[in-house]
């Protein structure tokens, strides 16, 4: 391949964003890269000339496999959306003088829809003014809620984490009912899509019933149902769990979250701070019912454990990445690398490319006809699209007892 | 062995209660009891007559092995203490009558301090009534609180779920400080004792600077103090983690959990709402300070994670049930198996045994050497103690991408 390759990552974490990063760097020096950069703190880090050469920091073999169980970020994160090239040409200028000098023929970008609009935008002035650097994007999200491709890597690592909590988490109330319930209320990840707060449902087995209620954001929450359905269970059982997305949001539009009265407080990247409908559900169940509730959230927790990530899940960020060089050095430029399954049973699935002026905003959200009627559990049908994602595990390299990451060692 | 052995468990879960009942188990198999039951529910169950003949749930080696990876209580747990004999007789002469019935010879009781009340108790009303059953603990609890032994089955398991959560947490927070501030509050279980939280110091290698501050709740907490620590560190860094326990308390005694009920934060019934000490801490840091903040609670998850168990500690746990069986069966009775450390460097431990009537009912807490002058961190001493009891790692047994655990079949 000719020219160097440069390769960031944007937008939230996961437990398998730096697979992809490894597939990236692999795949360029596998195709002859002569160097491969890293930005730090994608593109926002990049215009402070914030960049380093990777073969510094990737030494071996062995380097690559702790970086792929390496949780979050590793070259660092942003929010960051360029503006309209009308709006401010001196910031591409300024982008593209510092690809030049650097020789960059190959632009990888790893993250969500906000991170596939930069490689639209830069894909274009390129072509617009006549350079030759290629553009291509890597899907990255533990909501997986991006359109187009059947999944996102990140998706597995997440449902597999949550899966696997859940399950404990429904052993620890067992274990404490005796004569008297215990309303366990789980709060997961997942704002507009219950992708996320679904997976829950992958405790269910013989050993395991599952939750009891699970509530998506997709379908709106009813608190009188909800309550009559607690109400129904504490006549059967003792250890009831329930398991809902942060997300949930009341006919009129409200978040459920909201109801508590807590001030608004909003998060690093500027959204609304939605955790809080756990508490205050349990707070309503306590009040109304009188019995012992405890809120559980699952947190950054279920984006950043990579020491129970999904080899499939993995293998496949690994993959993407290096599909988007691949691509880009076969002069594809303004894509985004997808997923497509090729297969149910057995599970197969085979990388596509989709040209990123063709993605809209949307957001992929859970198939109404893959929630039960009544809104307050999932379908054997997600879950048959779910579980192949979660299979498999890629054992961390454990060090005194702990996971060990791939570092920048301080200067 | 003559009779027949029971086993019951008590208390809040672990992972590896269940190791210590395996433990039980195999032994008491090994050394030919003819029956081992399991009380449902502890001795509360038990009183009930909610009992099982274990080797119709356990049935092979492989349900062994599943056991030791099943989190919380298999059998179930209580909290429930027995009177004293002068106030009401029957309750001991109902037990006695059916442990006769059973013919039970050997009474195993899996639990904390209080469960060591119940082994007192029983071995009392036996010698005092001239009965032979031979009455003797085995100590578990995530706190690590228990005085007279080296450290409590289940401590070294919960302390590597912290230590790698945190690591995770931290790196979390790294992808994402790019010029702006980040303060994350982890609040880590450990009412009195500060075990716990101080295992978030784990994290700390190559790889990781762990936590920037812990407070644990031997020490009183200053907030003002505190917030001059926080000022200082975001003029230095952008990623700034604190653990604290959930029991840290102010001079005065008050729970810093508590304040948030003096503030305005009321819910939609007008009830004083309780918020944790993270929270509250996140809370007060961004309204005095301004910067993005969030709160990470490991809940019950760092008590039940079996999925991340450490093997010295499953193994441990095996070791002490098997101990207890043993003694029972050579006639030994009212006492507690306690670890002894033997060794240092290389890490050796061994069981002895403790008469139940000699354990007072004081806490271990974290020695205050073990924690640096300005109360903000734990020493190398401290982590020397805790490292030994998270090595080695114990894979669940994975089935359909999530650990299996053994179950009761349903009737």
């Amino acid at each position: 391949m000719k020219g160097n390759v440069i390769v960031g990552q944007s937008g939230g974490p996961t437990a398998v964003i730096n697979s992809s990063l490894a597939g990236v760097y692999k795949t360029a020096i596998d195709r002859g890269a002569a160097k491969v950069y890293g930005m730090r703190y994608g593109i926002q880090g990049f215009l402070d000339e914030q960049y380093v050469d990777l073969s510094k920091h990737i030494k071996s073999d062995m380097d690559i496999e702790l970086l792929k169980r390496t949780p979050s970020a590793y070259l660092g994160s942003c929010r960051y959306k360029l503006p309209e090239i009308h709006e401010d040409k001196a910031i591409y200028e300024k982008i593209f003088e510092i690809l030049n000098r650097l020789e960059i023929e190959c632009f990888i970008y790893i993250g969500g829809n906000d991170s596939m609009d930069t490689i639209k935008k830069l894909s274009d002035y390129a072509i617009i003014t006549g350079q030759s650097q290629k553009f291509v994007g890597v899907p990255k999200t533990i909501d997986n809620d991006l359109a187009l491709t059947d999944h996102t890597p990140g998706y597995g690592s997440a449902a597999k984490y949550i899966g696997t909590s859940t399950k404990e988490i429904i052993r620890d109330g067992m274990g404490l009912s005796y004569k008297k319930v215990l309303i366990t209320v789980i709060e997961i990840m997942g704002r507009n899509a219950g992708w996320l707060t679904g997976a829950s449902a992958l405790s269910v087995g013989e050993d395991c019933d599952g939750p009891d209620l699970i509530y998506l954001p997709e379908i709106p929450f009813d608190i009188d149902k909800f309550m009559e359905k607690i109400r129904n269970l504490i006549k059967k059982k003792n250890n009831v769990v329930v398991a809902v997305s942060e997300g949930i949001k009341l006919k009129d539009g409200r978040y459920v979250s909201e109801l508590s009265g807590n001030a608004e407080y909003v998060d690093a990247f500027g959204h609304k701070q939605l955790t809080g409908s756990a508490t205050y559900l349990c707070n309503l169940i306590s009040s109304e019912i009188g019995c012992k509730t405890r809120s559980v959230e699952f947190s950054s927790l279920q984006r950043s454990a990579s020491h129970l990530a999904s080899r499939v899940d993995i293998n496949e960020a690994f993959m993407v990445g290096g599909a988007a060089v691949k691509a880009a050095d076969e002069g594809d430029t303004g894509k985004m690398v997808v997923i497509d399954r090729v297969s149910d049973d057995p599970y197969q699935c085979a990388t596509g490319i989709y040209d990123v002026h063709k993605i809209a905003n949307d957001e992929k959200l859970v198939p109404r006809e893959w929630i039960t009627r009544d809104g307050t559990y999932i379908t054997e049908d997600f879950l048959n699209y779910v579980r192949p994602l979660i299979q498999g595990d890629y054992a961390p390299f454990m060090v005194n007892g702990i996971p060990r990451h791939l570092y920048f060692p301080k200067k």
